[in-house]
């Protein structure tokens, strides 16, 4: 999807696509980096050229990759740290050939730093959109304060993955990190202890797209209308790389976990019956396909049953997402703003919340939170910055 | 569904079901009325007693049924006012024999006075359950102040239907009025107006139930997300009374009406293909069923689809509004608010405003409002107040 | 959907697509001409080229058709014979300058012969792909013999439509014809007699793509499991021309009663609410989309449901029938069969039968019936004759 | 199930039911047992008495409970052979207290010989519908004759499950025997060879209910017209003791593979994207939900959808099938048809078929077969004989 992003904000500065899509097109005035002055360079486990990914991709029409073809052809992901524990089902061919976790931040912060030279940007802003690593115990010792977790880091440590590694070589520089995967990053104490300080805004995890979207939309009527839901079936089938990732049941697993908190959280008790399947099926590609049903009772105990089908696509809902969140935490940058940024709530599915503060689940909720926080900056102007995104 | 509603209050009373379905169960110390110091009467154009029409609308269980049905055997409703002008698929046998609209409205008023006697009730709330009107011209100028109207009234005016008699002479006597129903009733100036005099408390118009319920929820996400909607397919099937009311074409288009507006009204621009289709269909009763096609773009122009299927259940979603219209209406009353009481729109797929105001058609935005409203009158106490629907 | 066929076999011919949706693709050595030896030809009301028919259609992807705009560019339908009467809401600019019906009989005539003369041909078929007319009383003393028909003719009767004309053209001169619309054409006794005498073998009518063909295929296993059914609610959306046709209620009309009778058929009982609806749609285009709800009770009275959605493509459905009747019919006009072929029932929403018959509509027992009719020739060697399709 | 059958037959036998949902019920005049003539008796792991079992399945109305009540209460099933080994999550009190197979054989055809003269029965059937069991090796040799069948029961060996005990019990003894469920039964050469020796006409496996039901339904159509299935996506929910049992993973892959061969079978071609999923559910209970989703590619390649979903009830379903299955076997008895009787493949998901002979799967074609099978006997009368099942 990073793919996607990338063609798109250069479709959009050749007015091929208008802004459909982008949720915060219309929030003017409050001093958000114009898109058309987004930069993008990025780190990838495969080699090849943008232009290649996206004709594998296949999500752009034939037109539009006409007339981006030519752009993506030049640009080329850098090598990627990895590591085939962390993520089973996707492993690359371009695989940075550095031996510890030091050398390995080193490499990040020195990519970042050669980037923002050569094509002369003030600012940089770091997404995770890696394929979906494994889970990890989140309340060890090591992961609990920053000097614990650099101890840890020298001493290569095993629990700490690829998307943690980022997180931290990013935030370490004081550069605004957003976790748009499943995958353990930023979201430990450690980090977001660090991230205060350094004055980084974080945010994450995983974005909400497809399913998960129309849950956290739905479920806050079904509150409202106090109908109790008994149970909530959930299947998805997608054909994309992130797929054939989650055919890996670890990976899997910590995906349905940030899948699952939601909807309890919205409705305050535990549904008893909430069952999220993410199945693999090729002949879809990048179109991802949910299904739900949806069990409530309602007055005098009476059963009523909702099935909702979203015949989605991952990178089309995905990728705008990404935008957004490399121009609102730039902006958090630009107002000093450092650690969680919570108004940002409604671009995941598990949002991180500063100081074990309750999070908000609740779709609409979350976007009110996130019009008052940006209305705040309406006074002030922006100052066209260039941005780059991570795919 | 006024049966459901009384047949429902009388089971909870007896501890045979739980709140659930209540909308406002949860709502403690804001001073609404107990559900067990709810007493109900009513018209209707059928004289057969609640225990029948429970009995023929299939709604509770046999288990429910055989629980209430010496209650509701003892309850007949009062004859109705009728015009088979303004629908005609439901002709009923129980009709008040009077000749004039003066005389009719003040056989309602008497009746209302009669009950609260017999019942020894301190209060009364009149809420509009009545089968769809035609539409009549709301501009004609017989409705634009209540002096115009009470002419009218004396002239007989033919556009004045029964749901508008019922409206005046509620609020003539200050008494709260709802209007569930598509129906012209207190939604003209002239009501209105007479109802801030009086300090009648109103709200309508249209019980917000099923398919209306969830396009206000979804379609709110879908401008957030930026997701262009180009179409919206609607379909309703349902087999009840209400149904072949239905397809006398006049009521039917005054129902598509108050189901049209709230899309367009919450995504800012008019959706070329918003097509609402409801259908009687016999097999279903009063289980309706709603699908939508939801056909949408996103970014770069691409198209996606959301389908949604509802197997609700008429009766159970709207009687719980019902009850609460009429416990939030009192405490309106109670608190000295008259006119059109705003804060209720979650309740009406064409909620009435004030003065011309914009109307709030999205859920979540409509529920914060009425909890705001709500909470006003925490630190006050209910003084268990008696209460009255009409069927 | 001429020009899909059209465009389709052209792109076959190439080898860019292979025979996939072809029905009869599989059916060697029983006499039916090769797909590549067919040419096409036919009338329309519109004069655009077939290249800019297609473009608008939009059914080819963009490399299919750079790959077939060069042919489609030179092929222009020939000034179509027309009757507002008998079709409101397409009107097209090119029609026939002609009066009376006998005069236009006669252009039909010579249109075919002209056709043959300049490709070389030595058979055609004519095949009605007409948008669809109002309906006609088909008892009329008009239309029971060869003979009232013709003096209806020189009467320039009134009944007469556009569809029944080509119908009888082809027929007297023994050239097979298929009606692939609900349209009355030769299914009236005049014209089955006549091509009884001519030899001229005939089909019909209104092809089975979507919904109906999906109801025939459910229906059978429903009646043979004892299911009893006691609604089916069907409903479309479409977006193309043959939508908006329909917005015209005598067209409707017309469409929904071939739609209506296979169901009753199959199970052998009225079903009591079978409704069928046709919304035009624009979101669409030729992207057709069906959702059938079937209530059916089981043992014990027991209700159950099933609900279909069938994300269709009108023409990609269509356009492999009408190549398949083409072919068919010739192959009955090689084998000397004249007169209803009722083997093609499978094709079509409402099949004709001979002399009254009774008409299977199930279809696994049509399919069967075509197959034992195709075998009859797997003796006999195809002489690869070239055919022509009226669009 | 089997107490859905037992109650379903009483109510019929009482007038309180019509035939709906019995397959058979319009065959008139072949010689099938009249439902009324019908003896229930049979094992079961649980000991509680039918009117309890009953009661937990809440499959019955609460009239039609009552109706039955007394008959069920006096009825309770014998204590089962179980082997945990066999199907892990159900696990049962009342087993047979028996040591080795031989002994637990003959413990079986005692309980019949008991249960024929204590209910003066001239004939019994046997039926399998035990929750699912894991699946063994069929290649064996110790299944490959009657006489190393034998062998391998007076050595205990391990892979003789309950299933194939009850199989072996019935056919040695003549006795007809269908396996109604997923498990290793009769469909080993051995006992199918047996059964030809001792004439015991056998059937089996695998009730088709629902959701395979609608694919061989739907399959053979999309051969018909030649659409290509890319992928085809089944998800079921259900909430009762076949659900549970489902959850022990062997038995789930057993179930799966009965589900998965009659698609690549009606097609010709392996699907390459055929995905079964079975998930308990809870709220559902006894009502199961299947959705299905069918991706096929048509005419020029282009992808089209069909989805379907199946809100079906497990036993209303099965009981049917069971009791037809019952009377057709004792037809086949009596007509001195020995082995298996492919002419029932109609009932089966996996139907057997004798000699490594092609499987028909489309279910249109299994029903001619059927109705063909069934005409052969419309001259013979029969004559009342009672029947039993093993529940």
């Amino acid at each position: 999807m990073a793919t996607t992003a990338v063609a798109g904000m250069e479709l959009l500065r050749r007015g091929r696509v208008d802004t459909r899509g982008l949720p915060l097109a219309g929030a003017k005035d409050v001093g958000l980096t114009e898109y058309a002055a987004l930069t993008f360079g990025g780190w990838d486990l495969f080699e090849e050229d943008l232009e290649k990914a996206a004709r594998n991709h296949a999500v752009l029409t034939d037109s539009q990759m006409e007339a981006v073809a030519p752009v993506l052809r030049g640009m080329r992901p850098w090598p990627a740290a990895s590591n085939a524990k962390f993520c089973k089902n996707v492993v690359g061919t371009a695989t940075k050939k550095t031996r510890g976790l030091r050398e390995q931040v080193q490499a990040i912060r020195e990519d970042l730093t050669r980037f923002k030279k050569e094509q002369g940007l003030e600012r940089v802003v770091v997404v995770n959109l890696a394929s979906t690593e494994k889970s990890v115990d989140l309340t060890r010792p090591e992961f609990a304060t920053p000097e614990a977790f650099e101890k840890a880091l020298d001493a290569n440590d095993a629990d700490i993955g690829p998307a943690m590694l980022y997180a931290y070589a990013a935030i370490v520089d004081g550069v605004p990190f957003a976790n748009f995967t499943p995958s353990v990053a930023a979201d430990v104490p450690a980090l977001m202890e660090l991230a205060r300080r350094t004055g980084a805004p974080i945010a994450g995890k995983d974005g909400k797209t497809g399913q998960t979207l129309l849950k956290t939309v739905l479920a806050p009527a079904l509150r409202d209308r106090a109908l109790h839901v008994e149970g909530w079936y959930s299947t998805n089938i997608l054909g994309n790389r992130d797929g054939e990732a989650l055919n890996d049941p670890a990976s899997k697993q910590n995906k349905l976990d940030t899948k699952g908190a939601a909807l309890d959280s919205i409705l305050g008790y535990k549904v008893q019956d909430h069952i999220v399947q993410i199945q693999y099926y090729r002949p879809r590609g990048d179109n991802k396909e949910a299904w739900d049903n949806i069990d409530v009772t309602g007055f005098l105990g009476q059963p009523m049953q909702i099935k909702l089908n979203f015949l989605c696509k991952d990178s089309i809902l995905a990728a705008p997402l990404v935008v957004e969140l490399a121009r609102t935490l730039d902006l958090a940058k630009r107002r000093g703003e450092g650690g969680v940024i919570d108004a940002l709530g409604c671009f995941f599915k598990a949002p991180m919340s500063p100081d074990g503060q309750p999070v908000e689940h609740a779709m609409a909720e979350q976007q009110r939170r996130l019009m008052t926080w940006l209305s705040k900056g309406r006074t002030r102007q922006a100052e066209h910055p260039p941005e780059r995104l991570r795919g």
